[in-house]
């Protein structure tokens, strides 16, 4: 951590500084230059608190140089995170396939989708319980009698199943839920976080519309921090100026992520571009950039339906999509991105 | 609403889609041109899930005309909502200053500030207790006691208090808080705000850091759906590629949140710009474009307290900063914005 | 196009308006709701100036439903626009790979990298001569000298050239030149692009830092309605509020912009990440998504010169890359992205 | 500037990096840790190229400590600068407004709201003759005869008058404009900045919709490394998520700019907001946070001409808001914002 001091900064508040850093066992290392002083902050600085140093007189500004997560920091784990759900394996230079509809509409509807999306390969079902909507006037997904049409399906399927979790007050219901995943805006409703950080189950951890890459971690590393280490990272699309897609695939977050940490990075091309058809162009370029999965939203009749949003393929579309997905995968994950 | 067909529509999807509008009282006026045609919608397309109808494989786009939102709607309520705790009144021309340390801290602490912004003119007592931190390893508030200390700074000096809540759970803690403060990152925690919707006091709303206007008001609509219809706006910054500033104030928002709705807004300057030195110019320009209030961080140490953001002002900062305040609302309050 | 009126329209003011659209040969149809009327205009509205409209007393809001460009519009030119210079062909379905320095440095390296990159299978030679910096202090390129050199590299080659314009004044200097490219920072130079349109030589339009694909397409529409149809999209990074990456690359712009348009979508990966490490992955995810090239930074000796961005890759890494990257093209090609 | 290195550097990179440094004049304090070593870098490094060393194999970061510009910055020139046209003294505690059509489009328009916004106190006149249109198909200004009607109308009613120049072959043109301005398109139109250098009259330099303040600096940086010190600059709105607003007005700019330049900073309310019932609003909130001036659209007839944008007001309009200005004004001024 560097920090820039102010012209000519008074010496007692300096030393009040210095004298704190070292109680904390950080060694301080001054840089005195004609117009400025620089500190230079040798140590663990990953549990000092940026803001309170940034808040005192003498101080013009703070810039960090360590990240300041630690267990899902690639520097501390050079190996990567590899999950095992059911048949399925996240992470260590695999390509899994999680597909499902938007929401779970019907026992039939759910069902039959199932079936045919493990048919084309996907190991994992996804489908919306509790669903977060902009408006309170929207269907707010069928919450508990969702879950155990998730669960039927399950059975009947053998896929496991990776469904949103909205309040701690539902964690109850997810018993039979094999990765409870956490939305893009309660990416930072970090009491949920917390409590997460005590299940026994991975977390599949959806980045916030407008969160950087470090906050993404951060909220990881709350998870982390509490004890489970098993958090997939998943790009869902940013927003940005350009309204014409819903958001924007932000597609350099797979490379930067998978430098930055050993955890896996799933990719969501659905809510990302809001149009299926621009599903399979972004699925096949995630998986060059080298993505360890996809969520797909996979709906069996989108157009009669008046249920689904449009941005959901049908399943001869993810199957004709999937066996263009392992080829891609099979050329750039021989020798890496590099 | 306006539906924009795809060139040459299958007729009996089109017929459908029209008998189904009118099932749910909508008038369809079609503009047939030569090369596209569109769907003129009458009637109140407030219930009417946009993302059913772009679905369909005849339509192309899908906009709307009406606002998706009702009970905040100016249109349907003309008049300001006007909102009474204590000794404040907020909205309807009024000027409110809401002012507090960021965190509790200590007994003393917040009395002491209590004191000194209620004589310059605060007519309400911010301060968290839970606090919603990006690290982990952050201090993350007094809680439970910081509550307490709260209700202790109320009882001593009459000042209503204003608290952020982060979790349904933490509700039972409220019942002395006068407004609970629903903070950016939990915006759109759509559970927490239906829990809201069924409370009996006024909620302060604070704008995600990158939810629109829309958003926003969807968002209060969730809580006024409930049955709540004391909601306060609250700008605190949006995220913009500019990172000077730790966010960017929209400014437009006050003008523009009034036309579009009824509810007070407010105005938190220091979250806006993460720095105290920017606090009275965005102070005096909140108030200069019609803010119905300031929510304001003052603390009274922070040089040596080693607790506080670097956003907080002294108290004595706070006085001045308050009587140009009145002056400048003098002015601009004088036969409005027009 | 729909133009939504107020509230109670002034009648002599609304048939001022429909007697002027019809004078411009647009048919006008009214949709009137008990709140709203609407009306819907029929016709080609590309000439037809959106805020001319919008500045009516009795206009609410315009909503364009037809694009507001032609020439650059897939719906009147359903086939690819195939662009061929030298032994290069881009669009059609081909990859074309654009290879070099950021900035020419001296005959021995724009010649060697010239001669390197045409081995590892790269049909287009770029280097800037002339160079926007941002600092008026930092190198501004060889300019003239520069273009020199880069004819020399041609003519020694083979290789046809692409560099950067950054004045109309410079255009007397480009003879040689088989592709100028117009950069991001001049995308809405419109005196410039108006000159380009005379020109009888492919534009490779580079997409601004914030523009629209919208605002692109509109650039390239002011390149074409001089005549010059001959334009290649490029996308180069979007900036967003993500600063870790210095752009953040718009992979959606490719399946959108050749929906949207017959012009041929080549991608800078160089400039959107802003670091060597990330261009192979977004490289391949670029060619996944269908991209008809790609225009990378190549140095010879980054290290050691202090003369070049970190964006850069070595030779080497082109060629280990290229090598990938066709293969990724046979799959993705096949078929198509549907 | 700050240098942060890789893990276990290579030694004799390590000692190169340092003599270069060192032959530039610059001292370097090595910071070792055991994960990290960081170099402090004192002397002048604003004419040091951050990405010439960022592209070394032992280099990880760069982080610049010192502003990059020079001529521009308020430590280096802690008194404001003055600007003074005709009668209007731009700069230094005072308030400027000047006021005009977008567009230029006859003798009587304009040499009417010439004279009726000098009634109201506006001491300089603005008007469009070389418009930046979106489209090629939009009114692309009166060019050379636009000129000549401002001319005019300066000469009748004593008005200096600004108007946007969009390429250097029109500079002939604008012998008699007293100030020149750059608009947000062009910004980073570096060879236009170079050209105005040399110029012997004020320019004002509108901030491009998406420039961080560092950017907006370096571009006036381009004009007074030319020996042209008079520079306005003028924050205009930049781009964000939110398009209720054509686009987002930058309150802190005024505070921030004012803080790290002694140039004058100048607000356009009406391309901010891009709707004239909010221009208002953001003038008076402009001024309250220390704006130097206003640039305003007054239009005589928005209503029928059916010639100019949504944003404009009537001369009625603006004096009222003038004299709500000066107001603003008065209180503001008073001792500061601090």
């Amino acid at each position: 951590m560097i920090v820039i001091l102010k012209q000519n900064p008074d010496k007692s508040q300096l030393n009040n500084l210095v004298s704190w850093l070292n109680g904390k066992g950080i060694d301080v290392h001054p840089t005195v230059g004609s117009t400025q002083t620089i500190l230079g902050l040798v140590g663990d600085t990953t549990h000092l608190d940026i803001d309170l140093i940034s808040a005192l007189d003498i101080v013009e500004a703070v810039r960090r140089v360590q990240e300041p997560y630690k267990n899902a920091n690639r520097k501390f784990h050079p190996d990567d995170t590899v999950i095992k759900v059911g048949d399925a394996i996240i992470g260590g230079g695999n390509l899994t396939l999680i597909a499902g509809p938007c929401s779970v509409e019907s026992e039939e509807q759910i069902v039959d989708i199932a079936k045919k999306v493990k048919e084309s390969g996907a190991t994992i079902l996804r489908g919306g319980a509790f669903k977060p909507r902009t408006s309170p006037y929207s269907f707010q997904g069928m919450r508990g009698e969702g879950l155990r049409l998730l669960s039927l399906a399950k059975k009947l399927t053998g896929l496991p199943i990776v469904t949103e979790i909205m309040d701690i007050s539902q964690l109850e219901l997810f018993d039979d839920v094999d990765i409870i995943q956490v939305g893009a805006r309660n990416m930072q409703n970090f009491e949920l976080l917390k409590e997460l950080g005590k299940a026994n189950k991975p977390i599949l951890l959806k980045r916030g519309l407008s969160s950087t890459y470090e906050e993404l971690l951060m909220s990881a590393e709350y998870i982390m921090a509490g004890g489970n280490e098993q958090v997939i990272l998943c790009e869902r699309g940013i927003r940005t100026f350009e309204t014409y897609t819903r958001n924007t695939l932000d597609i350099s977050s797979i490379p930067v992520l998978k430098q930055l940490s050993h955890l896996p990075v799933v990719i969501d091309p659905s809510h990302s571009a809001g149009r299926a058809d621009l599903v399979p162009a972004l699925s096949c370029a995630a998986v060059a950039a080298g993505a360890d999965g996809l969520i797909i939203e996979v709906h069996n009749d989108p157009a009669h339906a008046l249920c689904d949003g449009p941005q959901s393929i049908r399943p001869e579309a993810f199957d004709k999509l999937a066996k263009k997905l392992w080829k891609v995968s099979e050329i750039t994950k021989l020798g890496g991105n590099d």
